[in-house]
């Protein structure tokens, strides 16, 4: 059975939900813990949605796609290559992507992201499904000045924002095949299936968990396709996911 | 005043505490909140020490000394360049390192680690003073096969056990020209001085936080001297730094 959760505030409190259409059933607590419903329901326009998980870390894959590996003139990598975001980059659905004062080039990826259900390491390929809970949309946002100039992406990738996760975790979606999409102020820019994914969902969690032990709510996501470009202050960036929903965010530039 | 901080377990509790000598004065709650002293005193032989901190995130730097670069054959960076390693990845003095049984060339790096004291962004090189709780001792732990061949460092330096903290937390001593000694099996590996490094730590702190804000408990790494070399099981790496302390670990492969 396919379910979307949430996480939202209402009345200054943080709470998880099962989201059905337009309504939320409020739970008794994390959905990576309980399925308890308190009986109390929100409209999802009376409250402010809310990253739906908080990772303790952000695992994240790069070149995953062949088209997108080859606009940046990268060789095909012959295993995943792994790195890492900071907790402290993510950001909810309708919340502000902040271009960084030292800024020069920012760049969208809309990617497919795991949620881990459950603490594991060295986990199998035909395990992975037993340690994933769910599906999400996220923008591994990029800065391709510093991407290009440091090396290694701390920088580049793990500035404050620079991780929109949203709108919901899907449990019992089927990810194989999801056609994803982002639109920058209306017009398509990134249009592919996950099924051209080089190193599929399964084998990146196996990889990744042989790695480091993987944490209830952590993110691993999947490398974004062909199709990216530059974010300006103002735009409005909308990423979709068939069967999970739409993560959007605008975009300003730092105060 | 030069304090000395440390987490540790006794009777199956973590507890925070004040070391004196081999005397632990327990506190109120973690550090990073409390200096209230229980009354409650333990013998440091009979309990057994913990990371001193539980990051939210491991900022680590890149070839942070001349020397060490030119090991690497890499150029002296411009700016810093920074990397992350997951908390999943820390461990504590007395525990050990865990070579992977994909690794084929693990090696230590002793280094001079900052531990942050309250939440920041955007601090000033003359105000990081402020916002840094005290000093510690890591070992950034790193595969070379991995770190050469990905590009990325995700894999390389992230694997379990890859992160040794500890003894302690020291606040109040001044981190800007401290002896750090690396010996493996009892013989001197990598000795230098933290004034040696090309980025000081005011300006490290600086930097980083101009990306990502900073968490209490946060720890960044500030790179390591020259002299590097392997990890072999039955190893046993002793990380000293003048008024700290020396983190002790042992190696082993995985089973």
């Amino acid at each position: 059975m396919v379910r979307k959760y949430v996480r939202f505030e209402v009345a200054g409190q943080q709470r998880y939900g099962v989201l059905e259409g337009e309504t939320i059933h409020a739970l008794a607590g994390n959905f990576l813990i309980t399925d308890e419903q308190t009986g109390e329901t929100f409209a999802t326009g009376d409250v402010r949605l809310l990253a739906p998980t908080r990772p303790t870390k952000v695992m994240c894959i790069g070149l995953n796609y062949r088209a997108h590996a080859a606009e940046r003139n990268k060789k095909i990598p012959e295993e995943p290559m792994l790195f890492l975001k900071p907790p402290s980059a993510v950001i909810g659905t309708g919340e502000q992507i902040v271009l960084p004062k030292i800024a020069q080039n920012v760049e969208f990826e809309g990617e497919l992201a795991i949620v881990i259900g459950k603490r594991a390491e060295n986990v199998s390929v035909e395990e992975a499904r037993d340690v994933i809970f769910g599906v999400t949309v996220m923008n591994d946002v990029s800065e391709r000045y510093y991407q290009d100039k440091d090396g290694q992406w701390g920088r580049a990738k793990g500035f404050n924002t620079f991780a929109p996760v949203g709108p919901c975790v899907v449990a019992g979606l089927d990810y194989q095949d999801l056609q994803i999409e982002t639109k920058i102020n209306g017009e398509v820019k990134q249009s592919s299936r996950t099924s051209d994914m080089i190193f599929p969902v399964d084998l990146l969690v196996s990889f990744v968990s042989q790695v480091m032990t993987l944490e209830p709510g952590d993110v691993l996501t999947t490398g974004t396709p062909e199709g990216v470009g530059p974010l300006q202050a103002g735009d409005r960036v909308e990423i979709t996911i068939e069967g999970v929903g739409t993560l959007v965010n605008t975009v300003r530039a730092q105060a």
